[in-house]
């Protein structure tokens, strides 16, 4: 049963779906209990379905001995934390995982647990996708699905001169708990234990800023999530919007463990805006409707702070550190090759 | 540029969404040029849509070394096949595709190249996805959406006891390609050349059934593609549709290639509906609809193959082989542990 690694089974793909994903799926939904070889969504409404896919590979976006449920609930919520970041309400999906052959049934039992605890937080449902062996390594890509009133997703174009730049939450922390995970800096090791697991806890199980959508949708000019950095992310932002943006380094949004941290080796500062696995929301809101977007924010429970403001395009990106210098820069951010 | 493999550059994120795969999509279409976290889709009339997912693994569902126009075009393939033989439309896809690092650019741009030319074939059009690094080896997700009238999905439940059994195209021909690759009996070795690049190309290149959706629409009681071998397909279905199924195994229809083949070696004969790889669609038709249907896939250009019939649930499956013996077996088919 759940958890008992001594009752250990070989894998079989058929017990794999019938026992242990399909529980995950809706009755009577168009999942049809992953039965069959496709899925069916009825239309809803006058919305527009959202889709976004997220593949997630061992060693490169998870450590392979990382919790399998920690490893669940990462893969399904960076795929939320886009839908968010475009407005939309998220619905359902479908999990397509490639499984090492040494794999043990306890290990996908956890997983699937770790997926119905964030079925639970997060109102999704498994509807489809596929199980393979990999001779490889773990990879687990998956779809997500939302809904938005036609016409409105919230893109990445939009962004207007005089607008505010937004950032939710705090940034770095999840590439800082990496390091403490990896013993990258004395800095971080001698962080009390407080601190170190809440970098680590930030790294392992992203926040997807779900309860934002709403409130982006109905005041945010652009937005995207934060996945590979700060500076990359918005760099695509402005760029896609053709505009530029001058930031204040100094109004980053650090939480008190990241802080500390900083405090002990200054190097690691920038590692909040160049790291990667934020998975915070970037949006730009018009000065008319910042208040209202503040409020509404608040309203919903997700801190938002202004870190600066969309400029007329000239320079790429203007960043204006702590001697009110400032630099320009070249996109710095997360890249995969 | 294309193909120039001298010319071979290092990876870089961007430029292969920017200048590889953003051309694969559509303007004015919810891709966005995939410029954005997420693509959208406005509601389509009063259509359900249908979505389906498969993983492809090197050196599960392809050779490391085969071609990599053959490997793009097999992996959405795959996912029109299982569209076609729910009876829908296809109409747009994602693609995840995590990438060695040691691959080149000119590979990519081959990759794309055939799912360019599969575009065309198949009239759909790439709308998302996402582009990672593997420490590993080649992974390729992709998620295929289509349409079909609201409510009228073709499924796996639905077969009725004195239904017709019908395959499409011919059997084995893949899997027994595969072995030809492979060198895995010297009687497919002495085939004669045309016959061995009739096999392989049945395993580089299924053939989706496309044209039949419609047919099946109208009227197939159940249906499903055959991807794991005809037994445990077929299994799947009675199952679904608590039915059990008597086949004539002197009625798969076998091209002249894989005759030869078996002409040859007979052990070779059961490969035609164990083996997997077929991508040929398996669906039951009453009796009142059965020379509708046999006369709209003549329309299409589908060649149809009654081999059997539903009968009444009580053995999982009675096989009737050359000497009119009925043989019951159980799951018979390809599984991936």
């Amino acid at each position: 049963m759940y958890g008992d690694h001594d009752l250990a089974m070989a894998l079989n793909e058929r017990d794999l779906i019938e026992n242990i994903f399909a529980p995950l799926t809706r009755q009577g939904d168009g999942s049809v209990g992953l039965t069959d070889d496709a899925a069916f969504l009825p239309p809803n409404g006058l919305c527009d379905l959202v889709i976004t896919q997220d593949s997630l590979i061992s060693e490169v976006h998870f450590r392979a001995n990382d919790s399998p449920k920690n490893i669940a609930r990462k893969s399904l919520r960076v795929n939320l934390s886009d839908l968010a970041a475009k407005g939309a309400v998220a619905h359902s999906y479908l999990l397509s995982i490639a499984l090492p052959s040494n794999c043990k049934r306890c290990w996908v039992e956890e997983f699937a647990a770790g997926l119905a605890s964030d079925q639970t937080t997060y109102g999704v449902k498994l509807i489809g996708g596929d199980t393979v062996r990999s001779p490889h390594a773990l990879m687990i890509t998956i779809t997500a699905l939302g809904y938005i009133p036609r016409g409105k997703m919230v893109r990445r174009v939009g962004a207007n001169p005089g607008d505010n730049i937004y950032v939710t939450g705090t940034l770095g922390d999840s590439t800082l708990g990496l390091a403490v995970l990896n013993e990258f800096s004395p800095a971080l090791q001698v962080l009390d234990e407080g601190a170190r697991l809440h970098l680590c806890n930030r790294y392992f199980l992203p926040q997807p800023r779900t309860a934002l959508a709403p409130v982006l949708l109905d005041h945010a000019s652009a937005a995207m999530d934060i996945s590979d950095g700060l500076l990359g992310d918005l760099t695509l932002l402005i760029n896609a919007s053709n505009v530029s943006a001058k930031i204040d380094l100094n109004a980053l949004p650090i939480s008190p463990s990241a802080s500390a941290a900083i405090a002990n080796d200054e190097s690691l500062r920038k590692r909040a805006y160049t790291g990667g696995d934020d998975y915070e929301i970037l949006a730009s809101v018009s000065p008319e409707a910042a208040s209202s977007f503040e409020d509404d924010a608040a309203r919903v429970g997700v801190s938002v702070t202004c870190i600066g403001h969309i400029v007329v395009r000239d320079d790429l990106l203007i960043l204006q550190d702590s001697n009110e210098q400032a630099i320009k820069t070249d996109r710095l951010s997360f890249s995969h090759f």
